[in-house]
């Protein structure tokens, strides 16, 4: 994986894709299906992202305060599907999905090795998890694999729908 | 425009499609482009959005805690980025880029005739403007427009690049 610049983040996440949320607690590591996330600030990247107290990643998450955003692929979208239906409570979920975990490099929740963007974070504040489950991350350092070219991702509408990545365009913008 | 069911709501928003924010302020609406937006609770709905203070929408939406969140289909997309590129400060943007403000039922802010769907919200939370320019939305009514069947949403990924929704595809999911 390569390092991928901190200033452009917003590109990976500002278009809505469903994404994968490591965390690691203990010696074990989870993992979590997660479309309830945007952009906060550019730079450095904050994120905020809502991860559920029914969720099992929520308590590892708030303890450690440490995680990692996975993007995917849409050849991954079945592990993705797989991923988000069952609790790491009582299974392993990379050894079921045939995931690889990867050490990071300053947190200590896993990469994921298949997918194609990886982006390490730490919870920079915790305000708004009582009342909403809003965690606001930041990204610390961010990875792409060059080998995945023009990834096309998954969004996500409900009930196992998901609409893939179509045609990109191009128009004049002052949009950042 | 048809009612459309707030419990769905999710649908619409958490594929991360870019959508158009208005307001109305002393007789006077506007209205930006934003796809910095996330689903907090499914119902009734909350969502959350980033507004910068720099955005001219800022002041009315704090002062009259009352937006519609309107989504438009990629044949909007020139439009959309017209929105985007130019402050209301100056410019009438619905007379400038064409496009129709009809009453809403619940907020002062208009509906956007031309998308596909609209939904009324009020501010609902403030706490996190200051720090982050995060408002908390409540989706208090729906609407879709019934014509506009299958609408492909677009996606911002930088710099006037946008992804055009392509397939969909259904797998066997849990995720509501």
């Amino acid at each position: 994986m390569k390092d991928f610049p901190l200033s452009k983040v917003y590109q990976l996440l500002e278009p809505g894709p469903v994404v994968l949320l490591t965390t690691a607690r203990r010696g074990r590591a989870n993992i979590m299906t997660m479309s309830w996330h945007m952009m906060v600030e550019f730079e450095p990247p904050l994120v905020a992202c809502v991860v559920s107290n029914r969720d099992y990643s929520f308590a590892a998450l708030r303890a450690t305060k440490q995680c990692v955003l996975a993007i995917p692929a849409v050849e991954l979208a079945p592990k993705v599907v797989g991923v988000g239906n069952i609790s790491g409570r009582s299974v392993d979920k990379f050894a079921r999905f045939g995931l690889t975990p990867a050490p990071a490099e300053s947190v200590s929740a896993p990469l994921v090795v298949e997918c194609f963007a990886n982006l390490e974070c730490k919870v920079s504040d915790t305000r708004f998890v009582d009342r909403y489950g809003i965690f606001i991350l930041e990204v610390l350092k961010a990875w792409t694999d060059p080998a995945q070219r023009n990834p096309k991702t998954i969004h996500h509408h409900g009930f196992g729908r998901f609409v893939i990545d179509g045609e990109m365009i191009k128009l004049k913008s002052k949009m950042r």
